[in-house]
């Protein structure tokens, strides 16, 4: 194949490889020179005219275009419509899954009836004043140790940089209270131990008022002032976890609707094929997901800027539409206020790749969501409650988003890349899914899905999707994704700091 | 000793423990109940005359003050003086120990000059997605292996939450980019691994070109995406330390002027005594090392705000006065642009301990920094070129202040604390000193100096300060600090984030 469509409806194709003048497209020749990565036109589009990928308009013709032209930014113009926030007309009515047909995958159900695709003891840190404390206690349960509670996947030590020396009020140490509140009642933990160290800013005690958060054989807090110093806080550390493990070891999967799969949609490192092969393939699988009542969360507000008024045509009502503007609104004053830009226009780079304009760029993150509606906005790290495509507040950046993902609930995540990444997650497993099937082999003992195959393969985006929503169900059941197997996730935990440090 | 005189010109002094009415004090009756930590005039003080402490005006007599009075909030007021900077009109003069009767200590005289008080391997990641990467290399390097090379204090692994996601330009990035800069140049470094993902926006290779970098058999980089996987990249990475071993395990100690010091002046976990014990003891030491030519760093801005006018009387020229007020500018700004404050005015606590204006509290903090002239101010992380007592811009948070401290060069840590911490660091290893005896006490494993003994033990604040700076001498010399003993300082290496995370 020489190009992929998007979908039906699209005036425009994707060439996947560099076409000569007379090359056939669709059965159409092409006009001229079209490099990899770029558009061709597939029928007429006179000037003025919009140009349609993704079954959405990503510009207009600048001028007259014929069946075979080369589409890019010599005929095609961008026109801003940001204004223009219509709510609710693109809902796109979901095929759902009757209850009693729904797949399941093995799961641990918790007590209160969320649902684990892992069984982790979590040792959670306030400050990074007790992280070393927080790695020590963790570093005990070697391997050996560990053998003796084959239903624990691990005793894990989440330790950051942040936590004190900023404001104690505000987004910044809202954001973290929430991360912390999120990883404290994970359904992927079985237990959990929170360190501190006394004297910070993000107090533990503060958090387990404000949260009613109780201490119980599986949830316990110390800081290192009360406990009198380093060494004693780590033995009594490794006590508390000691005294959990027996507990924890009692949990089983047992089978549990898909319904109750949470998946953080993620890309990082992107390159010109994400838009074209596995972002769609990843909205396929979450299409799939939410027919069977699941949850995606898309994430990454920087990466969506410029397409946010496509989400709000899918809000499934105005309140979701206007919570997303108004965190369109909010990054504008974030990045303002710190001398940065919401700039999301095609670099150089993208343009030299093919893509044309903001629009297009932003679709091509957009496209792991897939097409339903959007039942849900979440601030960041804020438990995601709404089942369906849902929409999460966060930065770009791999580490701080998939932490807020997680903290909202994510028990599993799925990443695509094109340059390639070595990105892994606890509790939650990460799947690594590859744009191009190059990178695919060059980084084989990482990537655990080649979306590559969609350009060489003659695989279909659909199936690509099954083939990710069927992996979903079995790495939720247990199976190892290539980043979890490689025991990554130990150091990808990076709460978003939000302000100053002081 | 019921009472702490902190200079000879002092009006006032700090009662040790709550004094009943008519309790001597430098032979005068206390005219009523003085809290612990609280002043006690010493001498009449008119309505509108100075009230001193740290041979400093902290404030004036808001009504006439009797000899015998407690001195508080109730009959002192703060006159604000920030506009009236003066340069250089406080320059006391250091009487220099002559070059042939200096300290020394055995330190590791490296090929460029510089003198390390360790010897490392570090490996320095660019961005966080190479922090397991790096992590599994160093773990790679037991105890077993690391006794064939006891010259080499350990491999240690420079882990961090940040490096994309970020604006490539500002002051975030050059504060990053310095940050590795430093580590990767530190004199503790015998050798260098850098490890990035390869699609960061903090490039290793931008780096190496603008620092001027060339690899060697010590210094060696390398791109996750380049090697083709974390497998890889662990299993090359190992192999390029193992080669480095052996050559840096040659270095030996040689005996080096106490002038080759550089010593991060660093508080935190404050409480009222740290301005009249721990921090003037510092300050005493800082002075000490200063005669002999070394070199103290002072840093953490925001807490000296309010005093910034008596630091621009020590500057040794108007240049280097106008670097400090353009930090405070800078600060203003940042903070108010982040919905923050610059108030360091006496918390209600603050008040509670004894501390009457803005003014003594941040005198507290600056005693770290002793009475010699300032010699230098510094961007956060910049190399510190100049001997004797400078200031480095930095938050006052603890990990990201010393991460600043000791990219810019500084071989040896001294923190002070009140409430207790665990703090540590690599590769300068960090000496911590008590504000109180009953934390040194309760903390004793991780306390390395108790300076409480000044309030209790009739020790001086010149006894202390030397004992201190003998500690200095024989911790570069080899011996292990007690945070060093125990291990830390492998996670508290955080770069100050500045900036939006994107
Ligand atoms: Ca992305
Ligand atoms: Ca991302
Ligand atoms: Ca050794
Ligand atoms: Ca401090
Ligand atoms: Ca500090």
């Amino acid at each position: 194949m020489d190009s992929v469509r998007l979908d039906p409806s699209d005036n425009v194709v994707t060439a996947t490889r560099a076409l000569a003048a007379d090359a056939e497209v669709e059965g159409i020749a092409t006009a001229g020179l079209v490099p990899s990565g770029h558009k061709v036109a597939t029928m007429a589009i006179a000037q003025g005219e919009a140009v349609r990928k993704y079954a959405q308009v990503i510009g207009y013709a600048s001028q007259d275009i014929a069946a075979g032209d080369h589409v890019h930014t010599h005929n095609t113009e961008f026109r801003n419509t940001e204004a223009d926030y219509e709510f609710s007309t693109d809902l796109r009515p979901v095929a759902m899954v009757p209850e009693d047909q729904r797949d399941t995958f093995m799961g641990y159900r918790r007590e209160n009836g969320s649902v684990g695709t892992r069984n982790y003891i979590a040792i959670v840190t306030s400050v990074n004043c007790s992280a070393t404390a927080a790695r020590m206690i963790a570093d005990y349960f070697t391997p050996d140790i560990m053998a003796q509670y084959p239903n624990v996947d691990g005793v894990a030590a989440f330790v950051h940089g942040t936590g004190c020396g900023m404001a104690g009020d505000g987004d910044g140490f809202e954001a973290l209270q929430r991360v912390m509140w999120g990883y404290a009642r994970h359904p992927n933990h079985a237990g959990v131990l929170m360190v501190g160290l006394g004297c910070e800013m993000n107090q533990i005690d503060w958090l387990l008022d404000a949260w009613g958060l109780k201490q119980g054989p599986l949830f316990q807090a110390m800081n290192i002032q009360n406990v009198a110093g380093l060494r004693r806080t780590v033995e009594l550390g490794i006590e508390k976890v000691a005294a959990m493990l027996p507990l924890a070891n009692e949990a089983e999967r047992t089978p549990c609707p898909a319904s109750e799969l949470k998946v953080a949609l993620q890309c990082g490192g992107s390159d010109a094929w994400s838009g074209i092969t596995a972002n769609p393939a990843l909205g396929y699988a979450c299409d799939l997901l939410v027919a069977q009542g699941g949850t995606g969360v898309l994430a990454e507000t920087p990466e969506i800027y410029g397409a946010e008024h496509l989400l709000t045509r899918r809000a499934v009502d105005r309140a979701v539409g206007d919570k997303l503007i108004g965190l369109i609104s909010w990054w504008q004053d974030y990045t303002t206020r710190n001398r940065g830009s919401m700039d999301n226009n095609p670099s150089p780079g993208n343009k030299k790749g093919g893509l044309t304009t903001i629009l297009e760029k932003s679709l091509g993150a957009a496209a792991k969501g897939g097409t339903t509606p959007l039942t849900g906005v979440y601030k960041y790290a804020e438990t995601v409650t709404a089942h369906g495509f849902t929409f999460m507040d966060s930065p770009g950046y791999d580490p701080a988003s998939v932490t807020g993902q997680i903290a909202g609930g994510c028990n599993l995540v799925c990443f695509t890349t094109g340059r390639g990444s070595a990105f892994g997650s606890k509790p939650s497993p990460t799947i690594k899914v590859a744009t191009n099937s190059e990178m695919a082999a060059r980084m084989s003992e990482d990537m655990d899905v080649d979306a590559g195959t969609i350009l060489s393969g003659g695989v279909s985006v659909a199936q690509k999707g099954r083939e990710l929503y069927e992996m979903f169900l079995a790495v939720a059941s247990g199976e190892a994704s290539k980043s979890e197997a490689q025991g990554l996730g130990d150091y990808e935990f990076v709460p978003w700091q939000i302000g100053a440090v002081m």
